[in-house]
């Protein structure tokens, strides 16, 4: 799957065949006959009242997230295939944060007039491709119209053994907190996006996306972090807690010390910045830790691990310590790089805004 | 909860928070505070990048159905606390139909700023209620901001021994076809909360609801068929295949034969149907047959036994044999009160009207 590098159709098929020409039964037909199930626990996908798992002895974690157009993402900039894939994988990372390994989706989307049956082909071809890449079934669903745009609600389904689930509550005091992957790209690129979409509507004139590559990907087509779930496993580190980076660090890293009743530090000079992000941020003239610490939607892991772990994650190029948790009555600061304390604040993406 | 007897404000409470005041996360907090898991199986509801189950040795299966304002609810006459109860059964009763126990559910919501706080409150009341009556626990859900209206997305997760599930394709030839309760309801409840709607904005006068409690029930806070289930394992009787009636007893009964490679016949004097619904068929101009046959939303279960089973089954006032399987070339037959053969058409509700 291509960045796109200039702003395009929102879809690449140029047929256009309506939603109601097919109706609701002829569309799942469509959508469904490409799925082929991957999982021996996929015992039944789509076709029947509830698919079916077999959890072959594994404890199930279950996580869904709605994403809403206008609210979540702007089709003025991302093409459908970009959004499928991204929806899945925003599942998938969650699923990842419990240290579980996703197995099964299910995806509902309520669908305007506005949008053929080619359209939510592409959305789902992205929605398949994220799945393939992941191993991961597409088992079910619900499709509806709406009368306004398009709502994508997805659940997913993973599988771990009851004493490899990690929590946000299990982070203990001096424990390290990591974080894999760098921050503030994803925020970046819509930054980039954003801009560029200003400048098409008020010239018209197509602005190369070329050269943002990395921060536009982080934006458009994020990966969940498998990887990462792996490597850990290799290197015998268990989290003690860990979460998804999907409101920005701040945020998370308050979420882990309040369900494990604890503080935090985090170091400012230690938080992880690709160069583009950085350059970007200057660009933009906001500060680049700011961004990181605020800007959402990274889908890095955050954990906390023991310090006798330390030594087994040291000098790992995709994992970076940026401070430890403290007990609960230091509260949660940000230590700046002459060492002052900042008290840590959530300013991440807020779900209501005023007036919306 | 009480069915409403006339038509009044969406919520009861009175008092308005914006949702932008408290925030998500403060609207998660305020709607979980209440929440108490119930079910062994449910170790880890809200308040982590996922919930956990302990599938206790039991498959799992798990549904979708994604409910979208002016689409599937009109909030001019669906008090929010319903809405809510509602949201939950459908998708309960999806659960029912594998034969399977419903354990816990995911709730997601999009929500224009025109719903304060106290609005989604009720609203989660009512999901809270079906939960409790029902014993399933809500794990986890997303909550968001809508451009217009509101969308609820909910998924059930219901677990059974493998060798209980019932598909929707394991019909034989020669099996009886069999549906609990009665139907239509639900579509003639419909009727009469549209044709007061309109009586009301043409005439502002509050026209009285009563009277027509069975079928106003049906639309407003049906019911899952735990009942059924339950009495079906009494009775040592294993359907063959099962499916919820949602969409209509003749979409139904199509996916049924379909799935399981046969044809069906129907026996339309056999169709049970309440008199209160027939009364109001009448007095509508409609056909009470079709109506049972199309209008959707009655929740029952229709399925399939063997011939060695009636005996079982016979003479219970919950179910009624209402046809048989035949092989495919037989087709899908509805069979008149002279004996005419008529082909079986859905012609359930339209997910994707024309023009919407």
């Amino acid at each position: 799957m291509e960045m796109p590098n200039s702003f395009g159709p929102m879809f690449e098929n140029t047929s256009r065949t309506e939603l109601s020409e097919i109706g609701e039964f002829g569309l799942i037909e469509r959508l469904t006959a490409r799925i082929q199930l991957q999982n021996s626990s996929s015992v039944k996908g789509a076709g029947d009242d509830a698919a079916v798992i077999d959890p072959q002895g594994l404890h199930q974690v279950v996580t869904t997230d709605m994403l809403v157009e206008g609210v979540h993402f702007d089709l003025a900039y991302v093409p459908l295939k970009h959004l499928g894939y991204k929806a899945i994988i925003v599942n998938l990372s969650d699923v990842y944060a419990m240290n579980a390994k996703p197995r099964q989706v299910t995806v509902s989307l309520a669908l305007s007039s506005r949008f053929p049956v080619e359209a939510v082909e592409e959305l789902y071809e992205g929605m398949l491709l994220a799945c393939s890449k992941y191993e991961v079934d597409l088992v079910g669903g619900d499709t509806c119209s709406s009368r306004s745009g398009m709502i994508i609600s997805v659940t997913a389904i993973g599988a771990a053994p009851r004493e490899e689930i990690v929590y946000r509550s299990g982070a203990k005091e001096h424990d390290l907190l990591v974080v894999s992957g760098d921050l503030g790209g994803a925020y970046m690129g819509l930054q980039i996006l954003e801009r560029e979409k200003l400048v098409f509507k008020e010239t018209g004139s197509q602005q190369d996306l070329e050269g943002n590559d990395y921060i536009l990907e982080r934006q458009l087509k994020p990966e969940a972090r498998r990887d990462i779930v792996e490597l850990l496993k290799q290197l015998e580190v268990l989290p003690t807690s860990m979460i998804d980076i999907s409101d920005g660090l701040a945020s998370e890293a308050l979420h882990l010390a309040k369900s494990s009743g604890l503080g935090v530090r985090i170091f400012d000079e230690k938080i992880p910045i690709d160069p583009s992000t950085y350059n970007t941020a200057r660009d933009f003239n906001l500060d680049p830790s700011t961004c990181a610490l605020n800007g959402g939607e990274d889908h890095e892991l955050l954990f906390t691990i023991s310090q006798k772990d330390f030594d087994k994650v040291k000098g790992n190029p995709g994992l970076t310590v940026i401070g430890h948790m403290t007990d609960a009555a230091s509260g949660c600061q940000l230590v700046d790089r002459q060492g002052g304390l900042h008290p840590l604040q959530a300013q991440g993406w807020n779900a209501f805004p005023k007036g919306a």
